[in-house]
């Protein structure tokens, strides 16, 4: 952590000779890396070479549909949807969501209590936090996790506990996610009786592990026996590959009473900037959690609202999430190809657009000339600047992803992500190219 | 408060015979009102004759200007502008404001540190709580208050500490916003070791107060002092009416440094949907509240932050604030017109879109089918109800906007917004003659 002094740095400006004021900040703030300089910042396109590659961050380079930002324009040109929003949501999204995955959730879905539009995934998770957890309640997260769960629990009073995902084990020559793996003695071995929340984040980021019915079934009998609220952070839930079940944890046996799944206008209309999200669970969660999001955002944006609510509505004619996923599966296979090429391991996706490389056998000279911000972090910090500085093209440490004392596990791994354009991913490809002569 | 019922109360529906689900929501959900039938739901047009004049919720019932949305679909027809912005905000809009209000805070402010751009005033102060509010930490607001600061302090552990403005006496007989007066001795009386933050709404919702320079430099004294942060909440400062001055408390000697100044391009720009607000204030205020806004809504929406740029970027070009302004001060001149033809006491706004009328002299049947949600608080509420019933015109009653202990020095009022289209307005004023007949 960094940043953490806790006073004024300015002195007076304005011409007087009064004492630098010093409020201090909130305490939480100290907690859940807040202050601490993030990854984003550190791996950032301005401190990289102006030519590299961008497979670090996760949003596209390229726009959402024209028929999704026209919907954009028409609700614009109106009045009522440049105004205020009820705070569940428009009418006409909650309708479209309510169509759209009512089948998928087995269920008639009210738009009234079932059904809330957030300011992106983001804010609604935040808001289930603010409306659920007690100070000293724990939510169990997997490592490794999305980084922003960690604050959002904390600056709630919430004691985050870690439940890594095991890597694969060394022996697979072509590890898929599924062999990133649970330890139920270990996810047992962390309830509490102040365990709260469990996050089940399928498919995930950054492994692209698509959970499967099985595991589901045990965590679902896990948040049975011991009464947890499961936030299903299914954000992905448009990019599972080759096939595979997209189990919903919501739909499993007694599960709908305990779930709030977590959707993202962002990341299904490749409109990550639009800040539309949705939660879908019962009255029970949804309507204390409206009673937080009411506060924090009032409403979530009015013209985009209209905007989601049009790809949902027309998906299906204009094929959009099938053709979609073609897109990405020929991105993610132009990129593994390039992976298969070089001959380093990777993680094989099944679901989401990253892509983990087990940077291990990239060797770098220790006294490379690595900024601060990367030095005493871990290995993985340094291979991810090198690999920008010398191939130009930019990843994420995945240490980043998890508590200080698993932070090991995920040392060896560095994320990229494929929500790009086929010509930078081609690019990208032959470039990795040039990382051949620094393999041990 | 209604609705505390801390448990689900819907069964299993899924077929299956299990024990309904019971997970207790946050016990800061059970203060600060927020699980409360808020007004806005009560007075909702929904629950109100279908043909009713909507002068109750205070938004704008025409659009953005042409060339501003404009602005929003170029955005839209661009890649960038449709992902995540950085957490601080576009840079273009940052650069927007800094030109725009540099001026008037009297400094150069610095793009990165001292501007920070939020999903809406509203998160932007939400944020503001979530970095500076410890666990029991105070904070002063003037009531009536808008309705939003309450349950934002008490989610984040604060503890709000009321200070009224006492509405003017009797003898006035066309009483103006600047008779609502503060006692100073009061103010002072509600400082405590545990005072953190002091808000400050000027223009002032709902009574329309612009608060003199005498009375900002009180309470700046007060806040050096006692070392007070300083919430300025100026979002209607583009909508001071008859030259009268609005002084920035930010600009007042040695204020700067304990000041955030709030800014909002809803009400700027006729666009409250777009959920696009602005944080200006030293770096030691405004970055404890980026690390804060950045795990709550990562950034705010993209395309509407480069059209609030644009907004700010041609505003002088377009003389667009001062016919605005015109705009509205003709609006206010049709309503309070009619509120003088009609006969009743009301308070002659200098700022905001809001008109206080005294509803005391409005005499309703005492058997009047109210609905239960009006009855048993305060007399505003039936007198709103009768008004919306009987003729046609829907307004928010004012003791809402006060704690309990002080309510009934709200109870007489009753706020009317004119941020309305002129034909709305001068069929309101017509209606609002057919008010005669009730009055003592
Ligand atoms: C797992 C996961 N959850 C939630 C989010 C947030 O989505 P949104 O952009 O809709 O806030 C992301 C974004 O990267 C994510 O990866
Ligand atoms: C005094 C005051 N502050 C803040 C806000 C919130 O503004 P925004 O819509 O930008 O969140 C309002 C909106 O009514 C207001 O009246």
């Amino acid at each position: 952590m960094s940043q953490t002094r806790n006073e004024s740095t300015n002195g007076p400006q304005d011409g007087t000779r009064r004492q630098p004021v010093s409020i201090p900040f909130s305490s939480r703030l100290l907690e859940g890396r807040a202050l601490a300089q993030d990854v984003w910042s550190i791996f950032n396109a301005a401190n990289l070479p102006s030519d590299c590659l961008n497979l670090g961050q996760g949003y596209m380079n390229f726009a959402p549909p024209k028929w999704i930002t026209d919907a954009a324009t028409e609700a614009l040109n109106t009045v009522g949807a440049n105004h205020y929003s009820h705070p569940k949501g428009r009418p006409r999204l909650r309708k479209a969501i309510k169509q759209f995955y009512g089948s998928q959730f087995n269920r008639d879905l009210d738009v009234e209590s079932e059904i809330l539009v957030t300011s992106g995934a983001n804010e609604g998770q935040y808001s289930v936090f603010v409306a659920f957890l007690e100070h000293g309640d724990e939510v169990i997260m997997f490592e490794p996790f999305f980084d922003q769960y960690l604050p959002s629990v904390t600056f709630n009073g919430g004691k985050p506990v870690y439940v890594p995902l095991h890597p694969p084990s060394r022996d697979i020559t072509k590890p898929t996610s599924n062999d990133w793996t649970i330890d139920f003695e270990e996810l047992r071995a962390a309830v509490t009786p102040r365990t709260k929340i469990i996050i089940v984040n399928t498919p995930h980021n950054p492994v692209g592990k698509v959970f499967t019915r099985t595991e589901l079934e045990k965590i679902a009998a896990l948040a049975e026996e011991f009464n947890l609220l499961v936030m299903a952070d299914e954000v992905y839930d448009c990019l599972v590959f080759d096939n595979k079940e997209h189990v919903r944890i919501a739909t499993l046996p007694g599960m709908w009473e305990r779930t709030v799944t977590v959707g993202s206008a962002g990341k299904s209309f490749a409109a990550t900037g639009w800040r539309v999200g949705w939660l879908i669970g019962p009255a029970s969660i949804i309507s204390p959690t409206l009673a937080a999001t009411t506060r924090i955002v009032f409403c979530s944006n009015s013209p985009l609202q209209e905007a989601a609510a049009a790809g949902l509505e027309q998906a299906v004619e204009h094929q959009f999430f099938e053709n979609q996923l073609k897109e990405y599966q020929e991105r993610r296979d132009i990129f593994v190809d390039a992976l298969d090429q070089l001959g380093v391991t990777y993680t094989l996706p099944e679901g989401t657009y990253f892509v983990l490389m087990d940077s291990s056998s990239v060797k770098f000279p220790d006294d490379y000339p690595f900024p601060k911000t990367v030095l005493g972090r871990g290995r993985d910090f340094r291979a991810c600047w090198f690999i920008a500085m010398e191939i130009g093209v930019s990843s994420i440490p995945v240490s980043e992803f998890y508590c200080e004392e698993h932070m090991s596990l995920g040392e060896n791994y560095i994320r990229f992500s494929f929500c790009k354009d086929l010509d930078t991913l081609k690019a990208a490809a032959a470039r990795l190219q040039n990382l051949k002569k620094y393999l041990a």
